[in-house]
């Protein structure tokens, strides 16, 4: 069983400036390959702050994701941070400065040299057809926030990570969640691995609570279903997926 | 200058069946009151780690929002974790049974008990029309996940959270980063006061790079406004809004 961890790294985010979807997509993508997000961290564009979240959460999870702060501006601090993390020195690349003039049309400058300055010692990956490759150090896997280039990069690699798939289960209920809390007690008590969520909502119209049953193990799943729609109270399920 | 975090607690953000919008709203509100917002974290619901980001949290910022985990069911843990952060015991509010009995048309149950079992001492906020109010212990406000709900709470106490709002000038340009890196660059050694975004597009039409300005002091923003205006090269501003 592998963990992961995001660090969301941009001042436009926290000032509500651009929507952070990398998140959602990270985290529908690692639940379907069985790895287990367990935390999302969206900070300043602040090199201290990067340094410190980068390093707790490298000691801390399997892999670690970074998304944002590695383009030609200011505000590009991912890498120092980084570097800074694991008290590695910041040096030019000239794998990727080759990359650079094989994919531009113009000559590299000052701007593109500076995306080429990456800590020292990082694996890099290439990503087909981006010039930008996917830079790793240690665990911690470095994104754009850009979603399209965050997306396509994560796809060309996603086979570095492996875990074990969960099943899945959705029970539709037209019961709130105070009705039926004692039943699912009940479940978890019988079915202690279960992984259980109840989900209020207030503007459906067929159903009030969306419970999802979530194993690893397809069988002990299958059982925790069976119980579950025996115990409901009677007509209380919408439906079940 | 105050400055605020949200802890976003809930398996279902992170296994990415739910998608997190409270983050995005509360970072604009909060832009908008002046308030900044510095740190988002999205953990599961573990008490131990609830009560650990609860804490380091609520002594790092001034104001600390929670969303997620206050209903009925087994997997609402935020107030256990939020008494253990604060090392208080969890005891029955009255004040809540008594609005429960009010609004509801229901007798008072197990389950509505449970979500009137909050940390001693806390502060309850009344909340217009809402039979469960907004929980404050220390700094901490505790808000449900629901967005609906987390929204309507959220406008109905911002009042109590005030800060010095920032001016914001956005230029959109034709050109790309890496063209316009050292204008940019120049402009801070001038504005170091200078909060400056700069953002790549890669699917519009008619620009390449959002870039925006931001002060609290209104005749700064304006004095940078007008240098980066005539620094830039000739013809590279779609427009300034």
């Amino acid at each position: 069983m592998s963990t992961a961890a995001l660090l969301v790294i941009g001042n436009e985010i926290l000032s509500g400036k651009v929507r952070d979807t990398n998140s959602t997509f990270l985290a529908v993508e690692l639940r379907k390959l069985g790895v287990d997000l367990e935390r999302i961290v969206t900070i300043p564009d602040v090199i201290e702050t990067i340094a410190r979240e980068t390093r707790a959460l490298s000691e801390a999870f399997d892999y670690v994701f970074t998304s944002g702060g590695i383009g030609p501006t200011h505000d590009d601090l991912t890498m120092d941070g980084i570097a800074r993390a694991f008290e590695r020195e910041i040096v030019l690349n000239q794998a990727m400065i080759d990359r650079m003039q094989r994919y531009s049309e113009k000559p590299v400058n000052d701007a593109m040299r500076k995306m080429a300055m990456i800590p020292d010692g990082a694996e890099v990956l290439d990503v087909g057809g981006l010039w930008f490759p996917v830079v790793v150090v240690e665990n911690v896997h470095v994104f754009p926030g850009i979603p399209e280039l965050f997306e396509k990069k994560f796809h060309s690699i996603r086979d570095r990570f492996s875990g074990v798939p969960f099943h899945l289960t959705k029970f539709y209920v037209r019961e709130s969640e105070s009705e039926i809390a004692d039943v699912l007690n009940a479940l978890l008590a019988e079915f202690p691995e279960l992984m259980l969520g109840s989900y209020p909502k207030i503007n459906e119209v067929d159903y009030r609570v969306l419970l999802t049953l979530e194993s690893r193990d397809m069988a002990y799943l299958g059982r925790a279903v069976e119980r579950l729609a025996h115990t409901l109270p009677q007509g209380v399920i919408q439906r079940i997926e």
